[in-house]
């Protein structure tokens, strides 16, 4: 179904066949829809939508990408759009409407029912990255004292088809008390009240709460869903499962383009020019290291010139330290981010960088000597490589292993360490380190 | 709490005040118990663990890392080994089970009641990196013609305190036919049939998909639990949201730690000889592409005396050009991985990171080209720096898009393209670029 769909939507929508594609649409699950439309125009993406129920649609505008549902929301009537908000849980809706110019997102809330409206306007509130910003207001609470048969017949009045993890119990200051899971509430007699099934929930979260820290705890207890409370215990609303696993897609996502020195913005600009300016910064930090070396190799250069022959092997030494010290920096990125390197005990992590390296320096060092002795047929040129090299890997090993940390005390994403700040400093310190002892011990 | 028994645990267990400990122990979360166990010694924590009722020690052993865990079984006394496992879920002892030396797996197996270690046995079976290998077999089906009051009082005689998600339904074949929430069995009348409720899952898992294909499904369709089944339709076992979690974290480590040229094995590894060699391939790639650079340089130096002055600006080049690169790599390989970039559309890719590599290498060419001439007062060799950057910027724009793609379709893991390969390959293209377009514009 999905691929006759996939294939011919644009020959549907040009034949005017919109009630079989209709038809069609009204079988598939919105994410099998979301994901026909990102890369669709925004034209035929606001037509296709038109084709569906209001509560289907609704769900497809959700599962889209960011990038192409705030487009579609905003090319869209606006009538249109209010529709499709009013069905959605409050933090999606508040996701969407908080794109909005500031006169469209009060006519979309004006429009919509008073109490979703509230619930949206209060979502908005909060820092997007935190609790607050994951978290939805719609929820089932209940008082200690009522029972289970009245309880029962409210879920069965509000009939809107959510899943249903944890009843969360208040008390009359809406102060959390405990939750009531499902299977609890499916064996328990009809007139028992919620006091007596509660139990306490492993997992409660605070409305500002870093969303890494929150998706962390989630996977560290293993919850499908946890209440949100404010400083003085009061129940706000509740994020699921689903909620943590963007998170984590999205951090991760973070993580990898903050390496290699761009942001998640790039996927989402089309144009070149734009995504060239994100990754420039980067660069030009590379550039300035460019510019250094090169100055200090033409030093070298004019000062000494019996060293010509140490010259063929500054790449090597700059590529191997590079190396040896990105793996050391992403070793320790890694291990803070996972919470497996704990504050405080830093040095265990640097004294077995320094070990590992130690190995591997004398390993490559040995390997050089030889090769690079038996390449030019002299023995004191293969030392002075082979012992300049395993300085500057071993220098370089231990700044891979630092610097993240470094950056992590002063506040700063250690992930943005792994990439040019390492890789710049350590091309300086090793090519003063290899030219500096090669020159001298050629000297000797 | 936490943080007095983290304190104080060796003290208490010196002091003999087992009692003590037991007691604080008692009301701690397991995933705060195992958090404390981990970096402890194995005497420790097999003493700590015996403190414990057994359900809770058997919590706290599945919720241990990997590596203690598995030590921690080795080492502790199969008599209670094999209780622990005797109250874990079929998936958590199937992976206890399966890292025992064999005679010691079928001991503890026979042990255990027969039903359970047939469970067991069977998961063992399945490859760990597929849904065979997440799946537990614990879960409640029923039939379809089942009424609510007779499957009510089956759950009710189950009473083993597990999450239940979705009732599976399935024929009198255990062909799977649907599925039934608990809040569609809270609201349905006592004498409704099964058949009359069920709705088909959103998400049906083989038993022999991918497990990071399954995560993606997990994500895509937002469920917090599936069914599995075989060839024939069969319902094998559950998956959970918790699981999934898991295989994220875990396939996310993978990535990074290949992008470093490592492995997740080294987390795990405690000697830094064996560290050392799990870095060592990535290294001595990196090895062979210096010797190739270093006689490519001392060739020139050699052949063209008047070369030298391009010589300083070599590690700019070879910097810049693979910082590119790994740019350009590391997009290719994250959009791969998220299905960004699509099967058979490739080409828009590429051609975009040249469009981006072009604006950039032009800007940078210029920058380079003027601070080379000025600094040294050479209108020539800016000119031959800046143009032959340029070129060798654009190249390696283009292999770091298309040796990932290069890698996917000879069924390599694209994440290890963004590693030594595209560097190494970078370094010696862009060289042989640079040195033969500056030596070919300075005899001009």
């Amino acid at each position: 179904m999905k691929t006759v769909v996939e294939r011919n939507l644009k020959n549907f929508l040009e034949d005017g066949r919109e009630n079989e594609l209709a038809e069609m649409l009204a079988s598939m699950h919105p994410a099998d829809i979301a994901e026909i439309l990102n890369p669709l125009d925004m034209e035929d993406t606001i037509k296709v939508i038109a084709l569906m129920e209001v509560e289907h649609a609704s769900d497809v505008l959700v599962e889209m990408s960011e990038s192409s549902r705030d487009q579609v929301a905003a090319e869209m009537p606006l009538e249109k759009l209010t529709e499709l908000v009013a069905e959605m849980d409050s933090d999606d809706a508040a996701d969407i409407v908080a794109e909005l110019p500031d006169d469209e997102a009060n006519k979309v809330l004006a429009a919509i029912e008073q109490k979703d409206a509230e619930g949206v306007r209060r979502l908005m509130m909060y820092d997007e990255e935190t609790a607050g910003g994951l978290m939805q207001v719609e929820m089932i609470s209940a008082k200690e004292d009522e029972t289970v048969t009245h309880l029962v017949e409210r879920i069965r009045e509000i009939d809107d088809g959510r899943d249903v993890y944890f009843i969360f119990i208040v008390d009359n200051a809406n102060v959390l008390r405990g939750q009531v899971n499902m299977r609890q509430l499916l064996l328990a007699w009809p007139d028992q009240m919620m006091k007596d099934l509660m139990t306490f929930p492993s997992l409660v979260v605070r409305v500002d709460e870093d969303q890494e820290a929150v998706a962390q705890k989630f996977q560290k207890y293993d919850v499908q869903s946890a209440p949100v409370i404010d400083d003085q215990g009061h129940l706000l609303g509740r994020i699921t499962f689903d909620d943590i696993m963007d998170v984590v897609h999205e951090e991760m996502d973070q993580d990898f383009y903050r390496m290699a020195g761009s942001s998640e913005e790039e996927v989402y600009s089309s144009g070149p020019a734009k995504i060239a300016t994100l990754r420039m910064p980067w660069l030009l930090f590379n550039l300035g290291g460019g510019f250094i070396t090169s100055a200090i190799l033409s030093y070298f250069e004019v000062a000494f010139t019996n060293i010509l022959i140490l010259v063929p092997f500054v790449p090597m030494v700059m590529g191997l330290s590079g190396a040896v010290g990105s793996q050391s920096a992403t070793i320790t990125v890694r291990g803070l981010a996972m919470g497996r390197i704990a504050e405080g005990k830093v040095w265990p992590n640097v004294l077995r960088e320094i070990r590992i390296s130690t190995i591997i320096a004398f390993s490559l060092g040995i390997i050089i000597a030889l090769g690079s002795g038996f390449l030019h047929s002299a023995a004191r040129l293969g030392l002075a490589v082979g012992i300049s090299i395993v300085t500057a890997i071993i220098v370089s090993t231990i700044l891979g292993a630092v610097i993240p940390l470094l950056f992590k005390a002063l506040k700063i994403d250690p992930a943005l360490a792994s990439g040019p700040v390492v890789t710049s400093t350590n091309d300086v310190v090793s090519l003063i380190i290899y030219m500096g002892m090669g020159t001298a011990i050629l000297s000797m």
